[in-house]
Parts: C-alpha cells; sequence; structure tokens
C-alpha cells in the first residue's frame, strides 16, 4: 500500500517527465507535457493534472500523435503570423517553440497570432493564456474539439466543446483569465452523471432527434448544445472558422473523423493572438494596466468574482505547502512509470 | 395627412443626408450616416433605420458629439495597428476612412487591427463587419456601452451592453455574420416590456441589491444581466480590456460619468480585427473559402440557421421591391427636415 505524498513543482514536473520519457516520448514531448500537467495539479485542476497522463499515453499506443515529433517553426516574412509546425506531436511543446517569436512580433507590430498546426491537445488552454501574459500581452486564444455539440436549433453534433480563452497580464499578480468550453458543460460532467444515475439539468443536451433530454444516456447519444443559445453557438461555429479553417487545419467534425472517438486527444490547430497593450494605448491618455486594476477593483467591490480565483488561491497553497497526491494518485504514477504504453488500453 | 411611400437605397439615403446636412452635420458625417440607417432600413433592422436619426440629433443637440467632425488618420510606421480619432464625431465616418488602409495592413502582415478613438456610437457593428468582409477578410469587432449590466456574481451596472460580432466572407453571396450584445436582453426590450405593463422572463435582470426580478421597473432601477452567466460577463469584461482601456478609450461606467443619461449615444472607442484567410491558410491542404461552404450547409443541412439570414432575406425583398415606410416614417423624415435640431427635446 503506497502513501499519498507532497510534491514541489518541480519534482512532480520530474517525475511526470520521466513516466513520458520511459513510454518512448522525446524530451521536447516530454519536457513540455510534465510542466503543464504539474501546473495544472499545482492550481488543483484536477481534470487537467496527473490524470490526463493516461489519455496522453493512450493517444501514443493508438498512433494518432507522434512521441518523438520536433516541432518546427515556419517561417513568413513581413508577417504578423507566426507559424508552428507541430508535426502530429502535442501542442503544448510547439506552443513553447512558437511563443518567444509570437511576443518579439506582437511588440514589434502592435498585435500578432501563432498558428500551431497538427497537433495533438489535450491541455487546457489558461497555461498558454498566462505564459502569452508573462511577455505583457494581451491574448485571446481558441482550438477546436470533437464534434460533440449541435448548433442552436439543430439536431446533431457538429461543433466541438470549442474552448475559448482570453487573458490581461497583471503587474506582480497573476493574469486576468478566463478559459472555459462553448458548450453548456463538458462532455466529462454527462457522463459523471450517467455513473451516478442523476439527471441532467435542463438546457444541457438534446436526443438524435434534436428534442431536450435530460437523461444522460440519450444525451450521450444525442448532441450537447452551445452555452447561451444563438450567441454560445454563433461564438462556436466563430471557433471552427478561425481557428480550423482559415488556418488549414481539422473541424471538430474532421477531427471526429480521423479518430474515430472521443477517447484520444484531437489533432488539429490552434489559434492564439496577442496583442501588446503599449503599442495600442500608446498617445491615448492614461495607463492601460493601472486603469484595468481600477476595474477589476470595481468587480470584486461588488462581490463578483474574477475568473481563475480559485485555481489562484489553490496555486498559493501549492507554492506554500507543496502539491498534495493521493495514495491512489501516487500508485497511479508508479504504475504508468513501470508499465508504460503497457497501463493503457484502447 | 402624409402617406407612406416606397424608396430605393440611394434615394432613402439622400433623404436621411439631407436630413443631416440641414441640421448642420458636415458632408462626412451626414453621408456615412445617411448610408449606415439607409442599410438598417434595407435590412428591415428596424432598430438601426430611420427611427435613430432623431437619437443622433439629440446627442448632436445636447453638445456630446461633433457634427462637423473630419476624422483623421494617425499613422504609426511598421505597425499592423491603424488608428483613426474620430475627433469627438460620429464612429462610421471614422470607420469609412480606416477601413482601405484596415484592408491593405491585413492583406500585408495576415492580420490586422483598426481602432477608432473618441467616436460616438449608435450603429450596429454588422454594417462594419459586412464592409470588412468585402476585402475579403475575416473580421472581430466590439466596442464598449453605458454601465447597466452587473457582472456575473455582482449586484450593480458595471459593464455595457457590450455587442461582439464577427463576419467571414463567402464568395458571391452575402458573409457569415453575428452582431449580438453582451447582456441577455437590450435595454430598449425591457423598456418595452415596462410600457407595455408584462414581466421579464427570468434571468433577465436583477434589482439594486442583486435579487433577480422580473418587474422591469425595478429592473431599470438595478442591472441587466449578461448573456450564458459567467462565461457571457468574462466576454464582456474582455471588451471593457480591449475596446476600452486596451485602446485608451472610455469604459462603460466611463461614458455614463461623462453623459450622465443612457439617451444619448455613448462617446468612446471601437476595436476592428481583420484576419486575411489566404496568409493564415499559406501552404496547408484545402480552400479556406470552399471548406467554409461546406461547414455553412453542414448547419444548414440540419434545419439550424446561420445569423443575420432574416436581415439577408430582408435585403433581397428591398432590393428588388423598394423600402417601404410607413406614413408616420414618412412624416418623421419630413418633420426632421424642416425643424432639424428643433424636433428633438433633450
Amino acid at each position: 500500500m503506497t502513501n499519498g505524498a507532497t510534491f514541489t513543482v518541480a519534482t512532480l514536473q520530474e517525475r511526470v517527465e520521466a513516466i513520458f520519457k520511459k513510454a518512448g516520448l522525446n524530451k521536447v514531448q516530454a519536457g513540455a507535457l510534465a510542466r503543464v500537467l504539474a501546473a495544472g495539479e499545482r492550481d488543483h485542476c484536477k481534470s487537467h493534472g496527473v490524470y490526463r497522463i493516461e489519455g496522453a499515453l493512450r493517444t501514443v499506443k493508438a498512433g494518432k500523435v507522434n512521441p518523438t515529433a520536433i516541432p518546427e517553426l515556419v517561417e513568413q516574412e513581413a508577417s504578423a503570423i507566426v507559424r508552428v509546425d507541430a508535426k502530429s506531436g502535442f501542442s503544448y511543446p510547439a506552443f513553447e517553440l512558437g511563443l518567444p517569436v509570437l511576443a518579439e512580433r506582437a511588440h514589434k507590430h502592435g498585435l500578432a497570432a501563432l498558428v500551431v498546426n497538427d497537433c495533438s491537445h489535450f491541455t487546457a488552454l489558461w497555461p498558454e493564456v498566462e505564459a502569452v501574459t508573462a511577455y505583457g500581452l494581451a491574448t485571446l486564444i481558441m482550438c477546436p474539439s470533437y464534434a460533440t455539440v449541435a448548433p442552436a436549433g439543430g439536431t446533431k453534433p457538429l461543433l466541438g466543446t470549442n474552448p475559448y480563452a482570453f487573458g490581461w497580464p497583471r503587474e506582480n499578480k497573476p493574469p486576468y483569465v478566463f478559459d472555459f468550453a462553448t458548450s453548456v458543460a463538458a462532455r466529462g460532467e454527462i457522463e459523471l452523471h450517467r455513473r451516478a444515475g442523476k439527471q441532467l439539468p435542463e438546457g444541457w443536451a438534446i436526443d438524435s432527434e434534436g428534442n431536450p433530454t435530460t437523461d444522460p444516456e440519450t444525451a450521450l447519444a444525442g448532441a450537447m448544445l452551445p452555452f447561451g443559445g444563438h450567441k454560445g453557438s454563433a461564438i462556436s461555429t466563430m471557433i471552427e472558422l478561425l481557428a480550423a479553417i482559415m488556418i488549414g487545419d481539422r473541424t471538430s467534425p474532421e477531427v471526429l473523423d480521423y479518430l474515430g472517438t472521443t477517447t484520444l486527444s484531437p489533432m488539429h490547430g490552434e489559434l492564439i493572438l496577442a496583442f501588446s497593450p503599449e503599442a495600442f494605448s500608446a498617445g491615448r491618455p492614461g495607463n492601460p494596466f493601472e486603469r484595468a486594476e481600477s476595474f477589476f477593483e470595481a468587480i470584486v467591490a461588488q462581490g463578483a468574482r474574477l475568473p481563475s480565483q480559485r485555481r489562484f488561491d489553490a496555486r498559493k497553497k501549492s507554492e506554500s505547502e507543496g502539491i498534495s497526491l493521493s495514495a491512489a494518485e501516487v500508485e497511479l504514477l508508479d504504475r504508468l512509470y513501470e508499465q508504460g504504453l503497457d497501463a493503457v488500453s484502447l
């Protein structure tokens, strides 16, 4: 019987990196994945922490991601577009390669875009948001997913849960960050209701005929709904257009066709926009960073929360007390290290 | 007793331009406003048609917009940011001045931004969306408004109804366009319920203590709510950050402070992003415009609608049959022409 254990961010990172390396990932892939998953645990964002290792290994085992990919910067001169070909590896290593170039271009042109193509994506977007804001830039990030969500007024899965994320840099504190699915709920939440034998709240899903349903089984055979009715549906469609079609990569239905399942990481592209508040505010009255702080204060003063606050509180705790993993989680890490790809089934 | 009348887009434009000129607007301001309001009537978008003339004149009479402003392009070298100083005139003339430069920069750099500062804004965003897409560019447009919406979890008006609009160009047909308020409902809809003595649907508004209300009077004294709960609230906050604070212009609470009322056009800035699908898809498989058409077909094939379809249908009808105005509308045009600023009260 293994006991639970407490890690620092660095020791957890090492442990996760070792698992990925032993399973056949190269240094570039294993290192980047370890950084982003350790950050998830640090922020007590359990759905994007060590729990995700198995899914990544399953995608490797299925041959739907290249574990030894070395992402490549595709130069485009006189352009505010930075393109990284992930070479069918994971998205985060490609993002890390493109980030400094994105930042340099955004400071130079005022705004710039990082396009990541052919990447396997299973991480939250907020680690990328925070990495961009660390350069003093605001950022808007989006990517498609699998076709599991019906457009408003429709009857069949077509859109993905298409995450939409934004960040604004703040001095000496974590940035303003939001990162959410454009579906009402995540597919995993419907699965959890099914297992618990609980009905879904109204407005989450439709059956395969397009009628509203609160039965999880029926919902899983039908489609999820976008958040905010036709408005969320329109934003999700925009994500398919900008972060799939425009950048020459797979849409959510194409991802599902390619994988044939929703149990592996989607292979598609990602769009990261970066804005320089200094360039945008040049010659205008007021300091944008100071003005933003006043605006955040006005939100908090009336009892509303800034998004991601729970995550930042958890981070503070982890940084002083360490990251505690349960006995089951430590056992999982041990098993994944020992067995590698044999630990996961397709 | 005046009869109703039928106009072509051109004759309605002339009529509206004449009203504005007689009321003291210069050619640049009057011409641009006439173009955008005639387009509203053409699309049977009555809330953004001739009905809006009075509000524009009222804002002139209140001294909160400069009727003879000549917008000015503020050059920023080696930048993907195009800035137009509206010189406290209306937004649309400033937009028209910046548009060709925005298009040239977006084609050159892959993406670009048009910032309009110090403009009085009362028009819908879709005319601007369509004007950008006419250059073969995708576009994302946003601006703040007045503080009338509480952040999710809050109790007081802080955010505006902050419109968010997007467009994707389509060959030989109107573009894919959405343009919506980030509040659940427009303030005008609450006012209509009040006048009709009807209760509001749940989820539209809160009272001044932050409690849910369905009473229009109580709602008008309290605050409206953002669409889609905390997600819509986050998007609306992003609009305050990007399209007000970042571009060095007024936030929604600052607009309300400046005007002291919500009956005049807000004076603030606007952010227009433009993307070249050709540049973004360069070197990648597939033609983005053709792929987008397949995606739109998949939406329509399952019985869902594309946004703006009602507007495009009305446009088709107007273009073949003309734009019909009622007797009351024609009388209004006559009266506004005759009386100018005397026709409106503050």
